[in-house]
């Protein structure tokens, strides 16, 4: 009953039964998916951040300066293909997912968007994730590696206000270092919040406008085990 | 059973029909805060946007700036009560909501945060949601109006991405309008995109760091009806 006008309300659904089979159903296909990349020798990344943040800006100059090329993206958004045509522009082999209203990727839509890829002669595989600092973060897509983004322009907190996915990170990418002054960044707050929530990260720095600091992470994306 | 290892896979419980009864439940909620809003004579909004899109700061600036201050907040984070401090700082009355993993605030959450809040004298109540440009789009808080917020260092294209959060706007500020020229903002694309999308909304082009362009929005704001 509702207390505050007395009528009557249905009675919930099994709502916490719904998200661990979600989960679990999901962390099933995940694990098909992980050891599909691995037969294929791809390294696999699942990329992270806030809308905005220079995900696709990163990943073209990724395209372009990867030793091995092409690389293979499965990149998700809500609407619109444009992200998968820039990518393709860049020299990246793309398969755009459009999730409609779904706020996260999940293992069974990146399983039919890899259907669609030609891996041949490719050993870094990228999956960026619909731009979303919170949903994401509980569903394993089957990447070996998370990276995770935090723009200069999106504050020095974000990590303290969004603590889930930056802890769930194996490196995380501070970008558009080249706009840091123009927004007053406070670099030390930044990298002791990260520090703070997660310690397990790699940090780089980088502007993936100008591609200044790409090469630590290419270093580090290219030391992933296969 | 799962195609790809011939594995037993438990069956889906009632996912429709779980969604369904959130919503409606949050609808009935919605509808009692609307009647409390207006039964205090105050106007509401819901603010949203990315995560570090500036909503805060704008409100600094509103706390500030209102012709008949205090303003009150209700504040919604996943973690920390930074922002509520930060409005108190500023003159606003605030109430933090820290939603732990949920990725929305919902009327019940506002509910309860409003019970908390001293509204004596006060006209203008703004309902800072979670930084997310999908989640929160589907749960009516009770609010008047809703006010989106885009930044211009996330690009011209986030209308055309998420398109259901912007269609839903009764307006829509364009803020970081000082670093513009920095990142190469394409004004008439974006703005373009907005008309395309949310031909229904008021724009405002403004600066919530200088105060540059905030007097429009205020006027706005002090037309809604309460």
């Amino acid at each position: 009953m509702c207390g505050q006008c007395g009528c009557e309300q249905p009675p919930a659904p099994q709502r916490l039964e719904l998200h661990q089979w979600l989960l679990s159903r999901n962390d099933h296909q995940a694990a098909h998916n992980r050891a599909h990349f691995r037969s294929h020798g791809l390294r696999s990344v699942n990329l992270l951040s806030a809308p905005g943040s220079g995900k696709t800006a990163l990943l073209e100059q990724l395209a372009r300066r990867w030793p091995r090329p092409p690389i293979g993206v499965i990149v998700g958004d809500l609407a619109t293909d444009n992200d998968a045509r820039r990518l393709q522009a860049a020299g990246a082999r793309a398969v755009q997912i459009r999730t409609g209203d779904l706020c996260h990727l999940d293992a069974a839509l990146v399983d039919q968007a890899f259907a669609q890829l030609d891996c041949r002669g490719m050993d870094l595989l990228v999956i960026e994730n619909v731009g979303n600092l919170v949903c994401p973060t509980a569903f394993d897509l089957g990447e070996e590696r998370r990276l995770a983004v935090l723009a200069v322009t999106e504050g020095e907190d974000k990590p303290l206000k969004y603590p889930a996915l930056f802890k769930s990170a194996d490196a995380v990418v501070v970008n558009k270092s080249d706009l840091a002054e123009a927004v007053d960044f406070d670099r030390r707050a930044a990298f002791a919040n990260l520090r703070a929530i997660a310690p397990q990260a790699e940090l780089f720095e980088l502007s993936a406008r100008s591609g200044s600091g790409l090469d630590a992470l290419i270093q580090w994306l290219d030391g992933q085990s296969s």
